[in-house]
């Protein structure tokens, strides 16, 4: 309507902006995301935002404003008394994707400052702060000072989102999750980077899943999330790196909270699986030489083993769960952890060879004995989960165990069995191609090819 | 997520369907519009599926399911034990638009039974129910029983859309008003044509208008709008057409309701301005056409002069009035209609032709001055409005009146008064081309060029 003109900002007009495909300016999204913090916009109003931000999609301009109003909407936290460069490493999220609780410690143990706030499992996938609290005691609800002094007594610190980080990305997140707007790039973007930003840290390593057990399920949508994100956190001061990794099948070998534990303490002692301690390596070297405590990635590679072979990436790992209220004897003795009272193999019919795991289905089998929640009031169970036995390209005899399901409840044993049998494909031949573990890695807008 | 499948339908799935492109189901479409009427889909979810259909689209199959949908959500009335096919008329809305008015009461006079709910003045657009309130005494606010009972006794009524009448359409056009999803073809066709279409009528005489008071500006937009519309309602097996007709300059010379229902009494009388006595013609002939009370279109328009000049038609309105319990001596003395208490002419300020009228600021000068609704609880001034002496190609000479503002507050007067002088373009030469009163007439998938 023409005519009299609005003296104030209106909800409505930013909406039809970017439904129209207009370029927001700061104040707009600053006005929308503020006023939707402090309850002056209703849900539907934001809900529409989120479609057409979704399908009309945003300029790094704006994406950069969205983070920024996102990441002020709470406090800041400010680590500059503690020295060093802080640096922590985020991960979209995919199946046996553990990798959190091997590196913090251990690049703590090398004298580089790992604040690191984590969420809850999503979907298929896990969460780190689920996984931490199936080590008995763990308390991973720190207040933001109990935060800082973990954090400055042993190098690394482990808590969940508090109230005070980022209360417009709570918000949002919540709206997105039941309006299906999701899954949009600007908007995933806004919200990791909102709350990593505001953790006090001066690097990030983001490890971007990709692969049928990721979020994003193409190659091209994980880099161009990854830029998306590289670019935002160089925009705002932050030594920024991406890498591609591959979730086409679970990390590692276990999926659930208390078998991830365990098998993050093998790697920590020197055994485990080789993908899960190749990508601990990798990722570690570049959180420590972003962090300036190496100066090429080869020798933070070789500090990493050094601290795994030494030890003093575990005895990091016991000193920080005690230092969170944890039985930290956990590391010595794995018994102690939470453990399912059954098991039952998933046995291959055929012989032959593993062609491909639907990892998703892997995810959602955890999820459904127990491992994961389903609404947001459920109850996780802390032993249950998945033992994988054979990955792709294993040979496997017919009758031959692919994978074990440790389950408390007869009830959910059925759905997980039937989506682990039918997430297995085996064929007669091997694979041809292998997909790398790391696909790409983005620094700035340049990126580099590795892998096959 | 893969894995457990829903056992039922869910809000968010539908919502993503549309959201990535897909086409709905009947089923789905169903579920959502009658989940919604009954509060058990909440307002944010359906705002994100508005933007998703807004921005993506539905197909013919989707909208008729819509319509459908919100038809059947509440009463559908059934006026089959009166005889004779039941038709109405419907405009999209535009300035001086009050052809309804004429129309129902000349089309009851030859026969043919006219139900017709109307709707409130929205924006700049005037409102028939406006108009008719200006009468005063008269109730637009019938029960059902009393609409049949006025419609079965004079043969046309005239009322506002009740709680019964197609619920959904409320409660979908309240939130679209605040989430910027009006201007979605499929959600225009659904509203109207869910309501139209619940009032027991068999056949419609849609007038789509385009131009700069209407609500679709270009013609493009409003001929996709009036094919989707005739679609759907021939879909429906009911009679359907479309005229496609000018709003870039307001319709007749009378803006505001009292204004507007006195020259309706006037072109009743036989007089009144030559473009809305040819338009209130022309949409009555197609309604006794359709209505199978004539065999052509041209004896349509003979017989609408006759009743006309007959004076039945006038009559018909009288006693519309009388029945809806208004004051029906208005058709003899235009005087007891309230008037607003000041008159202030516009004048030009140079000489020439009049090359355009910016005809939406018009509609909202009449708003401004109390005529229409900036927010919902605003109350109407029946009496002030807008008289336009000059209309595009007319000569004008310096100092002349282009128009006279009929006001009741000093305080609305100058945003009118400005509003009114910038809508006014006056040129040197006559403008070259006229746009045609009636542009197109759309029946079925086929149209006619008609005009210039």
């Amino acid at each position: 309507m023409a005519g009299p003109r609005p003296a104030t900002m209106r909800a409505i007009d930013v909406i039809r902006k970017k439904r129209d495909g207009g370029e927001l300016s700061s104040e707009e999204i600053q006005f929308f995301v503020s006023s939707y913090t402090a309850d002056r916009i209703p849900d539907y109003q934001v809900a529409a935002w989120l479609m057409a931000v979704l399908l009309r999609g945003m300029s790094r301009a704006e994406i950069a404003a969205l983070t920024e109003s996102m990441l002020h909407s709470g406090s800041v936290l400010d680590f500059s008394d503690i020295p060093g460069r802080k640096v922590d490493k985020h991960s979209t999220g995919g199946v046996g994707d553990k990798t959190s609780l091997v590196i913090a410690p251990l690049v703590a143990a090398a004298g580089v400052p790992v604040p690191m706030i984590s969420g809850r499992g999503l979907g298929h996938s896990g969460g780190t702060l689920d996984k931490l609290e199936s080590i008995p005691g763990f308390n991973a609800n720190l207040s933001l000072a109990d935060f800082r002094r973990v954090l400055s007594t042993c190098g690394c610190a482990l808590i969940g989102q508090t109230a005070e980080i980022a209360p417009a990305d709570k918000k949002l997140y919540a709206l997105r999750d039941v309006t299906a707007t999701v899954e949009s790039p600007p908007l995933i973007c806004g919200s990791i980077m909102s709350k990593k930003l505001a953790e006090g840290i001066d690097a990030l390593v983001l490890d971007v899943k990709t692969g049928c057990g990721a979020f994003m399920k193409s190659e091209e949508s994980a880099v161009s999330l990854a830029e998306l994100m590289v670019e935002t956190g160089t925009r705002m001061g932050k030594k920024m790196v991406a890498l591609i990794t591959d979730m086409d099948q679970p990390l590692g070998n276990k999926v659930g909270n208390a078998l991830e534990v365990e098998e993050c303490i093998e790697v920590m002692r020197g055994e485990g699986p080789a993908d899960l301690r190749e990508l601990c390596l990798e990722l570690a070297a570049w959180m420590l030489l972003l962090g300036g405590r190496v100066t090429s990635l080869d020798e933070g590679k070789r500090l990493s083993q050094e601290l795994v072979a030494s030890g003093a990436a575990l005895e990091k790992f016991r000193e920080n769960i005690a230092l969170q209220g944890g039985d930290s004897t956990v590391v010595d003795d794995t018994s102690r952890l939470p453990r399912a009272k059954h098991k039952l193999p998933i046995l291959s019919r055929t012989g032959g060879f593993v062609a491909a795991i639907q990892c998703e289905h892997v995810g959602v089998a955890s999820l459904v004995l127990g491992g994961g929640r389903e609404k947001k009031e459920d109850t996780i169970d802390p032993g249950v989960g998945i033992v994988v036995h054979k990955k792709i390209g294993d040979a496997v005899h017919a009758g031959e165990p692919l994978a074990t399901v440790h389950y408390n409840s007869e009830a959910r044993l059925s759905e997980a069995r039937r989506l682990l049998e039918e997430s297995y494909a085996v064929a007669q031949q091997p694979p041809v191609a292998r997909r790398p573990l790391i696909h790409k890695i983005i620094q700035g807008t340049r990126y580099v090819e590795v892998g096959k």
